[in-house]
């Protein structure tokens, strides 16, 4: 099994040339992200990564968490982890300085949780989780919920939860049954939770559950839906931890991947009712959830592309220690990477790695120009370009990720599937992210119905216009790798614009039929920009000066033309099932699927 | 977890349809295979399959196969299972009649396979590997080999075993390390060997290993390599079972999936040698091992489409009954099949798996035909047409397995990661399929290397000629649809022989670069050879009558053009890699990968 180093050349030209780290470091309020600062993050987050973290992935996959008379306990060493982590301060570096928090743009704390991810991502749900309870209270809480929780939750001392799903409650929020009477100045909550990620454990000396549930007098559906902010410990009157609320892990899931990380079905109140306390208004709580989606997304899609890059430096590795056969042309034996047949496996890894990279920063830069740009038109264009890049960056990322960790396996042969090697592993482990937090039908769905609709193509139409001007920039080079990937650029291009204007013509009249092609719609965008941003980068190689190694402008000019020769040819393709697909995804009726 | 019922109808119709097995009921030494007998075969199969193989499919999966002092034993019940299989005849349904076997077509033997994988695929490869040792000594042993072991295997009393693989020695065999030293009229066998399936267990009476390894004169390479067939028990001078041999498991390991199936390591001589009896003559071992290459790549496309067939029938089964959201359109809750994304993935599923059995079968049928066709030249034909198609279907069809198991779990949504739903265990267990009996790149090279450079595309030609008049056929009908299905098979065809006559074009002068492109070429000819066998049923389904339910036609053509609107359209795709690709697989140093 291959460690994790994390490839901070590429993370480092990627969060300069794509993302733009230096002009986001620049926007009011993040004064504290400074170059110097900047580097000492990641360089200090990738020894973390590599050297606490990713010991404890193969042990923690063994292992898994457990559960002994409703005391879950994790792995071996993950406590100490994650106690050396908070101590650190990694919790709390895109948060309010307000509450302990860092203040560094979300661009920065993304890549620093890609090398968490990477390293162990079945540890790195536990802060993602927190993440998402602080992004809600410190949205929506009052004051005082704010003063109590967040200095807490920041720091990591306690840890978040999600609990939204129930058993007849998955994707249809609507349909949540979990109870929450009024008593005073709180509510009793009954009911249970299932899927809840480390919805009890050891590492915090608090678990913070944030629940959606239904006061008795609340509309149907998602319109009567509160958000609860329930502690497993209740506050004391000294600020310090009460009471163990009425709260508590019934069972654990037995699953395919992420073993380390406990998912939980919680009950509660099943003595009496759990107290919970309502963040903001009743009914709202679906609202509310919103306002984290984004970034609990992209998180999603970060994740895509951590498990990728794990897998493909664990193949890559293989690859080149591994001897069996003849090279064409060589003599003696030779390691597997001079087999035309594995290099293109390779070359497929590293080049979907690099998009991914490139289309998960791009994104989080988004996000922060949305949040902090003092320019309000600026804000609300990114903001638009952020929540039409959401549903991509995670739904592509994520289904990428799980082709190439099963590149991975493949490239291990025998080998990869055995466990001990680690790539089956990764195989499993990427297997969730294309589910949880909106499956990617959702994140299609997402897409096309309200990301596209809502301003009938406009956001589209001018990313779609920032492809045209790549292109043009790239055939201005006079460089024939250049103008090859220019080329490929615009039948992508072409592709794109053409399925997004017939799913604009024929949404109003058949929803149905367009939405038969949603998936392959995200697919096509994802592809087509991730093909964008890799011809970026390699004009940014070849005209501005990388900040990395001096291999890096060819490597991007040589990923940016295998994406091109290779993988954007596709493009057309899905728009063909996009555009004329779906009569026979609906053809058949029901009972004859 | 949803059982198992073997989709009768559709294998019904594709072996009659698209095999032709009337014809090969009819052809020399078929004799025994009356619609009559092959009626109750199938219908006894499919119970076999559904009452006493499917039900120890998960169980067997979470018990796995132990190893406790060098004693082996399968999960509870499988030994059973195994015991009823023998003694109903299963396991000697194709072989030949003078050693015991029923003498049934193997285009038969190849649809009751596929009832044992979708069933239980840990369990089905341990008769699949006594296919092997029964093929290998129908063809080389010698008459007392014969007389002695083939009875016993026919019947599956004892079991064979494929000692191919040792750590050095994976694809390329040349490697072999194995020492075989002559003593008398037999050998002694001293060496490890790894990965080998049902190397120890508890099922049969004796375990016959099929060893490859090397006599101390041997030279380097393939071309010293013999075959030897050591079994566990040494024959006793009364014919009955001896002493026990040499050989032992080491260990078991532990594997992604297939956990039923024991994967030993074995260990032969420890104590001075096993004592092996060589197979036809020194150093022909790996030529008498490519006389079962091709029934046993052909069984493992069988594999792939078995846990095809069983993720989709899971998955359906889901998406019928679970509720959530509502449908575009309807009123109330809806089961999910309703929702246009979920309604892509199923079709995807279903008509990928009726693409991969019309394939499989079809090659089973050329199979039959370039063993037993009277005329010499139509076997010649039906040989290379066979060999042709072996590498597509093995690879085409196993890396489809992944593909659709992959869906199955999304269907599911987060309860497709929860290994109680059943899903994932397909996930798990298809993977195995596109690394074992040839990795899915080694069938690329020999699709490319061999079976189109040998007769410089004169079968690949000859196969394309079949496509263009389907496509002219269906073009006949006057049918809109079936025109919308010429289209795209036209498209399709054209990119196969475009990418064919690249290829044979390029490989004289430039190996290396077709090479690169072998797996899309693979990929490429699957989705077309898919796409027309589709076609065909279509048109099958249209003029000819159907032998099975009334709705069968409409849905043949349902799914053939599914598959024409939305999976076809990738071919042009796929031939872009092949030809356009290469360059940018191989421009990249092996430093920079």
């Amino acid at each position: 099994m291959t460690g994790y180093t994390a490839p901070l050349a590429e993370m480092r030209f990627i969060l300069e040339d794509v993302a733009g780290l230096a002009d986001i470091a620049a926007l009011p309020g993040y004064g504290e992200a400074t170059p110097e600062l900047v580097d000492a993050v990641l360089t200090e987050a990738a020894r973390f990564a590599a050297e606490v973290l990713a010991p404890l992935n193969r042990p923690g996959d063994i292992a898994g968490a457990v559960i002994e008379n409703g005391v879950v306990r994790t792995p071996e060493g993950v406590k100490q982890a994650y106690e050396q982590f908070v101590a650190a301060g990694w919790n709390s570096l895109p948060f309010d300085p307000k509450f302990g928090g860092q203040g560094l743009p979300w661009t920065l704390a993304v890549a620093v949780q890609e090398m968490w991810a990477s390293a162990n991502l079945a540890f790195s749900l536990c802060p993602l989780l927190t993440q998402a309870g602080v992004e809600l209270l410190q949205e929506h809480g009052s004051p005082q919920q704010q003063a109590y929780y967040l200095p807490r939750l920041v720091t990591g001392e306690w840890a978040g939860t999600m609990n939204l799903t129930e058993p007849q409650a998955g994707t249809d929020l609507g349909a949540v049954r979990t109870r929450a009477m009024r008593e005073g100045n709180h509510y009793r909550i009954v009911g249970q939770k299932i899927f809840i990620t480390y919805g009890e454990h050891d590492l915090a000396d608090n678990i913070v559950h944030m629940v959606l549930a239904r006061t008795p007098d609340a509309p149907a559906g998602v319109k009567g839906i509160s958000l609860f902010v329930v502690p497993k410990y209740l506050p004391a009157a000294d600020g310090g931890l009460g009471p163990r609320n009425d709260l508590r892990c019934v069972s654990l899931e037995k699953k395919l991947g992420i073993h380390a990380s406990p998912t939980c079905v919680m009950a509660f109140g099943d003595n009496g009712g759990a107290i919970g306390y309502l963040v903001g208004e009743e009914n709202r709580g679906i609202e509310y959830m919103f306002t984290m989606m984004n970034n609990a997304r992209l998180s999603v899609g970060v994740q895509g592309l951590a498990v990728a890059e794990r897998a493909w430096q664990q193949a890559r590795a293989y690859a080149r220690q591994r001897v069996q056969g003849r090279a064409i042309g060589g003599s003696g034996p030779a390691p597997i990477l001079r087999h035309p047949d594995v290099r293109r496996m390779l070359m497929t890894m590293r080049t979907l790695t690099e998009a991914m990279r490139a289309l998960v920063y791009f994104t989080a830069g988004a996000l922060d120009r949305a949040k902090r740009h003092p320019e309000a038109e600026e804000r609300e264009r990114s903001r638009l370009l952020l929540e039409l890049l959401i549903p991509v960056t995670k739904g592509w990322c994520t289904d990428r990720a799980c082709e190439i960790a099963s590149l991975g396996v493949q490239i291990h042969g025998g080998m990869g599937f055995i466990e001990e090697t680690g790539a089956a592993q990764y195989y499993r482990d990427a297997r969730i992210t294309p589910i949880y937090e909106g499956t990617n039908g959702i994140q299609a769905l997402d897409l096309v119905n309200r990301k596209l609709m809502r301003d009938e193509g406009a956001a589209a139409m001018r990313f779609i216009a920032g492809l045209r001007q790549t292109e043009a920039e790239l055939g201005d080079t006079g460089d024939e790798g250049a103008a090859a990937i220019a080329r490929a650029l615009g039948a992508g291009t072409d592709a794109l614009q053409q399925a997004t204007e017939w799913l604009l013509k024929t949404y109003p009249t058949d929803a149905r039929r367009t939405l038969a092609g949603a998936s392959p719609y995200l697919n096509l965008f994802g592809t087509v920009a991730g093909g964008w941003l890799l011809a970026e980068t390699a004009l940014a190689g070849r005209g501005r000066a990388p900040s990395g190694e001096p291999g890096l402008a060819t490597a991007r000019m040589q990923s940016a033309r295998f994406f091109a020769d290779n993988i954007m040819p596709f493009a057309a393709a899905l728009a063909v099932q996009v555009t004329a697909g779906g009569d026979s995804v609906l053809a058949a009726p029901d009972d004859d699927l």
